[in-house]
């Protein structure tokens, strides 16, 4: 019996295949809460280098999580996950994660993809590199950061005044704040004051709190996977 | 005066900032031609190291093109452009490039990412390398492209009857078919019938006659701008 099937062989309607800490899969069962969506939640190991059968199968072009398993029907890639939650759980009277206005959708899906393919490279980089590279890196991401405490200004979310699609998708990102103290040896407080008072707001909520694990676990599970000592 | 301007110093409502043989400019001015949209095109010349002042005000954080500008309000990222141009002019009543099915739009930006961070890199490697890397680079991208196929399976495109969103998205590829043949020695044809096919559709379409150069010049111009002999 495979392990997204329920006692009696039948699928759950929502499923979500993620692993505790990883920092995209957070993104989903953030949103997943955020809307009121139940779905049950299926641990796929990371430190396990194979990956499951239900992975290979639900993701084979990338065999990674999370993975939305929505009646049988896979969808993958975390953002895209995201936008997909808005979409069939998100309503005119309920939460919608995505501004109204196509021109603050299209600058919230910009800085998504500057989180994902400028943050996180740079985050990578500067947790797994020593010396001048690490200084570089570190420098390169303190200016990501302040880039997106601009774009937060003086709001109390990416969004305005209510937590949405951006929100979602830092949010997570903030458990790595402690590890960038701790490997650039800084105050995150004193460089980027309004985004530390936003991730404290953000953590007030349940649909947060719930998920994102605690900040020196995170750093402390991140030196076990790339071996730094 | 700048580009952006017309004789009486007003921004068009639409302009589009990108250079001639962008495969990822070139979706933007298929979209907007496939939607009827009117717009000015301004020619970033990426032969030029620097990037002109409108690029680097209008993107300061990537100072890449496309970049599209309504009503003075920069949209960038090619994919993020086409679902704005989506968003903005396409209806009910008229062409819509995304699937209103939000399990179907899923499928679609899943694949879009594929194209842009799977196929894209590989065909980067495959024509910049050289010996076994090139073989392996093209083994990559042949299998990629088999995919591709499989995903358009026997439809007359990738979002069934109609011309849509990854068909916008991935046609600007088919202007480096020619290079693929050059410089793997193989026939695309014959590896991907149905995917040649699709190609020439397409290419009946004026939207993406008119803005898809030559294969050959886009070949011979990629080899001036990696410094390929």
């Amino acid at each position: 019996m495979e392990k997204d099937m329920d006692a009696g062989g039948q699928m759950s309607e929502v499923s979500c295949v993620d692993f505790w800490c990883n920092e995209f899969g957070m993104r989903v069962r953030i949103a997943l809460r955020e809307l009121g969506v139940p779905f049950e939640y299926i641990e796929e190991d990371l430190r396990v280098r194979e990956r499951s059968d239900l992975v290979r199968r639900m993701n084979p072009v990338h065999r990674s999580i999370p993975i939305l398993i929505h009646h049988g029907r896979p969808v993958c890639g975390s953002i895209n996950i995201v936008e997909y939650i808005d979409e069939v759980w998100g309503g005119e009277e309920t939460t919608r994660l995505l501004p109204n206005n196509p021109a603050d959708r299209a600058d919230a899906r910009f800085w998504a993809d500057f989180i994902d393919h400028k943050v996180f490279s740079t985050q990578t980089r500067f947790i797994t590199s020593k010396g001048e590279e690490k200084d570089a890196a570190k420098e390169e991401l303190v200016q990501q950061l302040k880039s997106l405490e601009e774009v937060l200004g003086d709001k109390t979310f990416f969004s305005g005044d209510e937590f949405g699609f951006l929100d979602v998708l830092f949010i997570p990102f903030s458990s790595m704040f402690y590890g960038y103290e701790q490997h650039g040896a800084f105050d995150l407080e004193v460089e980027c004051p309004r985004l530390t008072r936003w991730e404290k707001r953000c953590k007030q909520r349940e649909s947060v709190s719930e998920v994102l694990p605690d900040g020196k676990f995170q750093y402390d599970l991140h030196k076990v996977f790339y071996g730094i000592e």
